[in-house]
């Protein structure tokens, strides 16, 4: 397992595997406490929860944010079950702006499959997702720790809010990069931070430390977004899990777009104000936008800015000791940045 | 005022006011941080959140619900401010779920206002309602009462649950008076049972008083509510803030119509089949409708049934001391009861 290969840390990102492999090793008997956790909450009399819970929950997702935060309470010698319940807590926050995000985008797919709202409706798509949120707050506070319910509820109050900004900002081009990352510290970053950040406050660890994995956290999320954005214009369906172009079709302003938009001559600000203001996409768009983001060099931009983001996410690492679980924290940088190149 | 007047308790409701005013006039001043507290809440860097959620709270709402939080924490004596934040938290629970319910319900109108999707949009409605139960949560955390929060996060969940429960039975005559009653308690009761019950908890009684006013508020929410069914055939539009015949139009099967449809004749099956379960409405089938429920019997019988419960909400009431608080919690059942004759 790489994670035990390598002894020196700081600086050496590049070096490090990129991949979760290591970290789904180190977690997986608790992460089969939290699926049967999951699996346990989306139970309900109401039959449509679970059909569609199940539908989110089996669609391949990789489970990232759980995965942070038992690898976050492990990092510092956790050894009660708080972890597990607050891993499937953020799961469920996830699965809830999921099924909300799609009635919202009025999306057609998720992870390869057949969006929820295109099987059950938007009513019960909005319904669930509440009932989730809801179920994900019953099993915080069985933890017992406010710090925790505190960092979490915080949590999905910004998220919404994350989500209500990019509402009034889409199909808006003037939406410039300052703004943009507030979206996304929002939207993204804020349930990265606060699924590693309960890590430490469950293993009873000092504000410095909790801070450190909040910053950890943060600056992964931010990487995560961004290398989102990226592959939506070109990575392959197969490793998206949904069509490429989606934000494309969609009319949102992301990172990529704000720089060719900035970068471009006149004839392509016409281009992106038709395509993404007006929504008025013709056959051959979308392959003209992966042009303009590659000649502007807009997409290595965004690449590059991820890359920033993810030294920060490495630096802040400097808090947890040495062990196995803080080397997979420090592979899954590397892993997020490298899905794109 | 009439809580004063009245020294003899139980078996006496309909000597007592039938009035929510000594219940306002105990609780304004406690109320006046609750609003400034709401409005608090519901700031936000986005616009659109304050505008919706001001649209909302300014729509002259009874604000029932977070006085009910006041009068059972008062009740017992309490004298700090985490019933303030409980009742906020309350409020902001109750104005998540209309906004969620008029999207999956598509409603057009809210309190005799335009409903918050028709001026901002289905998607709007959506995060809005997940910022203000998030708010709500955090609000709650600030309490610090893990039994406060295990109370009304269980609530958030039944509620969503509930919901999804009337979406799957909707347009369905086949459900019977027990499967509404589960509807109604999990959609109405949950929040006015957990509203009730945080007010002994805040002000550390003990399990058996927590109890009784969990009861109380229970049979309050269904009786509420089977008095709401039995105005929207019945009551004018000036006291429901909502258009007279709002549950036939969107083909909801509420207990007035499971009564008539059960005690019709082939031909008043015919009709209900048509216009509920097809929703195929012509005019003049609103008046029909009324018609039948009066002919039928099926709205005095529902408001028999809440009388029913009325009664044993004021039965609960006998594990509180007597005060004017207890007094106007009474009044209150009353008060719920008479909307409707």
């Amino acid at each position: 397992m790489g994670a035990v290969v390598s002894k020196e840390r700081r600086g050496e990102t590049a070096a490090r595997e990129a991949s979760i492999a290591p970290l789904v090793a180190l977690v997986g008997a608790d992460m089969e406490k939290v699926n049967a956790l999951i699996l346990d909450m989306a139970g309900s009399n109401a039959d449509m929860i679970p059909e569609i819970a199940r539908h989110l929950i089996d669609s391949g997702g990789k489970r990232l944010r759980p995965m942070l935060t038992i690898a976050a309470a492990r990092a510092f010698g956790y050894e009660g079950d708080g972890h597990v319940k607050l891993a499937a807590a953020v799961e469920f926050m996830h699965t809830a702006t999921l099924l909300h995000d799609d009635v919202v985008d009025e999306s057609e797919m998720r992870r390869g499959k057949l969006a929820a709202r295109m099987l059950w409706g938007n009513q019960a798509s909005v319904l669930v997702g509440d009932y989730l949120l809801g179920q994900a707050f019953r099993t915080m506070v069985e933890v017992g720790s406010l710090d925790a319910l505190r960092v979490l509820s915080e949590a999905a109050s910004v998220i919404a809010e994350g989500e209500v900004m990019q509402l009034a900002a889409a199909k808006n081009l003037a939406t410039d990069e300052t703004a943009y990352l507030g979206v996304i510290n929002a939207k993204t970053a804020a349930l990265f931070k606060a699924a590693c950040e309960v890590g430490p406050i469950v293993a009873g660890r000092d504000a410095d430390t909790i801070a450190a994995l909040a910053r950890y956290g943060t600056e992964l999320g931010y990487a995560f977004q961004l290398v989102d954005d990226a592959l939506d214009y070109g990575g392959s369906s197969m490793t998206l899990g949904k069509k490429v172009g989606d934000d494309f079709r969609e009319g949102k302003v992301t990172l990529p777009v704000i720089l060719a938009n900035r970068a471009g001559n006149e004839a392509d600000r016409a281009f992106w104000s038709r395509t993404i203001e007006r929504g008025e996409i013709a056959d051959g768009d979308l392959e003209h936008a992966i042009e303009l983001l590659r000649r502007t060099g807009a997409i290595a931009a965004t690449v590059e800015r991820a890359r920033g983001f993810g030294v920060r996410a490495v630096e802040a690492l400097a808090a947890v000791p040495a062990s196995a679980h803080r080397d997979a924290l420090e592979d899954v940088v590397a892993y997020c940045v490298s899905r794109v190149s």
